[in-house]
């Protein structure tokens, strides 16, 4: 049997026009064009592993997967080649050889997600489909001590859909806070894991606390009572964005 | 008969799905939906006079229209009311009683557009529709000492593609500047009038300096020349947008 080898891509793709990262048989994924254009230049099935399932609307600026394959590929030629082939809302920035033993999805240690709110009344021409248009006022200064309460280690259950697939809900988050230019309101988030959702209902409960429906010291209180029905809802989709994802270089 | 009420519109778009701004029978125009909301909400044809007839696929980040009307209109509501009928990517930012007098077109003193260049090898996903992606290497040094011999006043005829109105040819430049930022080339050039695809035409030729095909020194000749077959070549139109529009506040 011929060796293995195993590659690692750095990807970057606008998540409207697709259902999400994971392939399915019915819909348009990311993980599905790519592994399509990458069977096409390499005359051989490829499965991808990813850092994230993003769901359907949502982006990615530096997304990172891996794959196996028998026999060796030259990694520009390879990488222009499936450019190419795909459409140019996905573009693979960077293909190289990685570690037998690398997985994009177990070695992340830490991931960072970036979700945007347009509070412009009219919204923003450019920007549409990266950002929830939220015309009613914020109040930005609660949002931000709010924002600091989901710092450390907690037990996330109030803050997940169903539908996920974790068997713990102790997550870690390093990096929560929000930051306000020209009406666009930027919440960038880093944990070393978020369960189903996880991010999109932090931020519509601190878009409730902006809007004064619960106080920013009342957070503690609701990430302890892991209670779904007593937070903010799922903020939409096209707002958030997977920004990076970070990997002890030992692992790649 | 009822007195003439003036109004003047501030407003955003992306160009991408437009057959321009100017009004068309068999094509969408971004002048025919704004005029077409318009007439629902005040329920009386209006005709829009706008600052520029930007080309299928241009954008614009601050676009003045005005127009005329028998009676009045709250312009609060006007505003959101056809915001409300608008697709998202043409959004109205500001409607404002003006004077009778005041052309959006005929008093714009200077118009300033910024052009987008992606250097990037793959292209950015996020901005694709307002960049032309250039990925062959470009001296920026070169291409920012030919962008200033643009500056000042002359006769831009070899920067002119056939079709125009214009009568006189003779154009002031203000300001005709590249930045460098993240592999995106921003040109910014600022004039009291621009020709039938000028701003297009300039950078085509500053690629051509880029890619070394004429020097920086060689502008001024080439400009006086008023020879279009020696000069770049048309820039696609997506990498544009009008960025603004500068009046004097007495006639408006």
């Amino acid at each position: 049997m011929s060796k293995m080898n195993a590659y690692k891509l750095q990807l970057m793709y606008e998540g409207t026009n697709y259902a999400g990262w994971q392939r399915q048989n019915n819909a348009v994924t990311v993980q599905g064009e790519l592994e399509k254009a990458l069977a096409v230049i390499l005359r051989t099935p490829v499965s991808l592993v990813g850092v994230s399932r993003t769901d359907a609307g949502v982006h990615a600026a530096n997304f990172i997967a891996n794959f196996q394959m028998e026999g060796s590929a030259d990694t520009k030629k390879l990488c222009r080649g499936v450019n190419a082939l795909l459409p140019p809302d996905i573009r693979v920035m960077n293909i190289t050889t990685c570690s037998p033993d690398f997985s994009a999805r177990f070695d992340a240690l830490r991931k960072t997600y970036i979700y945007r709110i347009d509070t412009s009344p009219c919204g923003n021409a450019f920007c549409r489909n990266f950002t929830w248009h939220h015309p009613a006022p914020l109040d930005v200064e609660k949002m931000q001590k709010a924002a600091a309460h989901f710092l450390g280690e907690h037990d996330f259950s109030a803050f997940m859909a169903q539908g996920g697939s974790a068997k713990t809900f102790t997550r870690n988050i390093m990096e929560s806070e929000i930051t306000e230019n020209n009406q666009i309101l930027e919440y960038r988030i880093t944990g070393n894991g978020f369960l189903y959702n996880m991010v999109r209902i932090i931020v519509g409960t601190l878009v409730w606390v902006g809007r004064g429906k619960i106080e920013p010291d009342a957070i503690p209180d609701l990430i302890a009572a892991k209670d779904r029905t007593r937070v903010g809802m799922t903020a939409p989709a096209k707002g958030l964005m997977l920004w990076q994802a970070e990997y002890d270089h030992q692992d790649m």
